[in-house]
């Protein structure tokens, strides 16, 4: 009679353990000091084999690559993931491959205007500028009003203004055009359609060694914009955001969407409330929620542990990675 | 020797059921046809009794009870939701009473620079508009946006030029300086200082006959503000959210906190991934996590069973609501 009785406990605490098996918490695993990782992208959209010839292809990787070595030294040196993310995306910036700084798309008007933001996982502070159209580095003048302004989002002449009183680097509109956009600038005006460029889009994510987590993101938006438009990349919570509890995400893609979406709060939301990891979190938003909408796009992630995601619902993403120790990892296609 | 096991085999099955009860969502409640209900905010802030006369007391109360029948109106002749909270934020707009449309605050140079925006919670649809300056009603060029074009934010004179092809009716800058607000501004002036008016803010949520919800707020920001400083207001899942499946939410108060906090989404988050309802959720935000981070505010809400909140956590918010068949509640202080 004992044995049953105890036997019967015994199935009792299985049953219990076991029916609430879909409702734990990660959060009782090992606590471990992370090792510092980075990652990048460089946009989302028809990146298909055989659209870029083999030299751009390799323009493209040596481009993450150079980004992702200056975001290692950054980490590996004991820097912030703030500086990593700010460093990398000024490399990207740079660059005329990307739809961000130079290389910008133009607007309808032909124009750059860019946006960016960036956002510090260790005390939410955040700092994002919209309809940028002089200062060089728009990840610099979305730190500054992160980390010397009360404020958190500053749109246009009066973004620059703020910029004049640090005397960021300012350049005429005309450095950010390209020979190539310019072209694709006077195709479709000649086509009377306006190309929806939606990829090109940077970001960056970072963990550094003090487990603190930092993303950015940078953009000149839509090829062919007017009206002010302005998408997510600017917006915390759509196309960047960062809380040390749960990750650090930076998004691309169709930006109306991501807005609607709040992309990327939407997925430290799923992890902190619904207790999911960042790949069943990131999975849900991109491979589930929006090609329901039938909105295009993807994201970068990594959360306090070191996990990295780059999950996208679309031909391709310039994206790469790198952890502490190890070698860096840069693709394109699905 | 059977009975005993037929008595653990209901024990086993009750634990079962208690072990789990924690984790219970609770989309098992009732599904019911709810009556039709309208919130409205005026803003939150240092309202306290004596600080306005009787007669200015009354005048706030009147208007907002002004702006609830112009509602109620709506959505008892079927109106949608959208219909109604347009309708009852161009009414607090076009008062000199609050910070939004006539009556806003001024900038750092002396103009009015206006924020909208609006969603609806049947298709996630939204639209925002920063740095108005001359169209009269914000709140239904927000609306224009959502409804008239593939984007869901535009900023400063490229929405004004998007409002010039729907005829949208314009003003000049000077139609929304109130006596009152020039002489703030002048007092300011004078005394070197920036006063922070972080209240007057208007907003307004509502739940129509066909079960849909929606939301829109509108301000004239910050007193002093500069840099094209933008705030919650125009942010869909900051300062705006509405989704049939969870609720509608108008946010006022240090919009810079309700950036990075993402709180109109964040609340129906908690919902949907939290199992919350409405009042723990909103609670949870306004009255836990955002005071943590001396974050002053609060915000209107309904949820698709017509459930009304009104927290905040300042002295007093300007706050009213109605619901089908009953009386309109407004009231100012705690």
């Amino acid at each position: 009679m004992k044995t049953i009785i105890s036997y019967l406990t015994l199935i009792i605490i299985l049953i219990s353990i076991i029916s609430c098996k879909d409702n734990k918490q990660p959060n009782n695993k090992t606590i471990q000091k992370s090792k510092f990782a980075l990652v990048v992208h460089g946009g989302a959209g028809s990146i298909t084999k055989g659209k870029y010839s083999i030299e751009k292809e390799n323009e493209y990787k040596n481009k993450l690559e150079e980004a992702l070595k200056v975001g290692y030294e950054i980490l590996n040196a004991n820097g912030s993931s703030v500086d990593a993310v700010e460093s990398v995306i000024r490399v990207l910036e740079d660059s005329p491959l990307f739809n961000s700084g130079k290389g910008a798309v133009l607007t309808d008007l032909g124009d750059v205007e860019l946006d960016a933001s960036i956002m510090d996982g260790k005390n939410i502070n955040a700092g994002g500028v919209a309809g940028i159209k002089h200062i060089k580095n728009p990840i610099t003048l979305a730190r500054f009003v992160m980390e010397h302004s009360p404020h958190v989002l500053m749109f246009g002449s009066g973004a620059e203004t703020f910029a004049d009183e640090f005397g960021l680097q300012k350049v005429d509109n005309n450095y950010f055009k390209t020979e190539e956009r310019i072209n694709q600038f006077n195709k479709n005006k000649t086509s009377a359609k306006i190309k929806d460029s939606k990829f090109g889009t940077v970001g960056c994510v970072a963990l550094d060694k003090n487990g603190n987590l930092a993303a950015g993101t940078s953009t000149g938006g839509m090829s062919g914009k007017k009206f002010g438009r302005v998408g997510d990349s600017p917006i915390i919570g759509a196309g960047t955001y960062a809380n040390n509890n749960t990750c650090a995400i930076s998004a691309t893609g169709h930006g109306e969407y991501f807005i609607r979406n709040v992309v990327a709060y939407d997925i430290s939301a799923l992890m902190e409330y619904k207790g999911l990891n960042l790949k069943e979190a990131s999975d849900q938003v991109i491979k589930y929620k929006l090609p329901k909408q039938n909105a295009s796009g993807g994201i970068i992630g990594i959360d306090k542990n070191g996990n990295i995601v780059m999950p996208f619902n679309t031909d391709g993403m310039f994206r790469g990675f790198i952890k502490e120790g190890e070698k860096s990892n840069v693709s394109n296609y699905k």
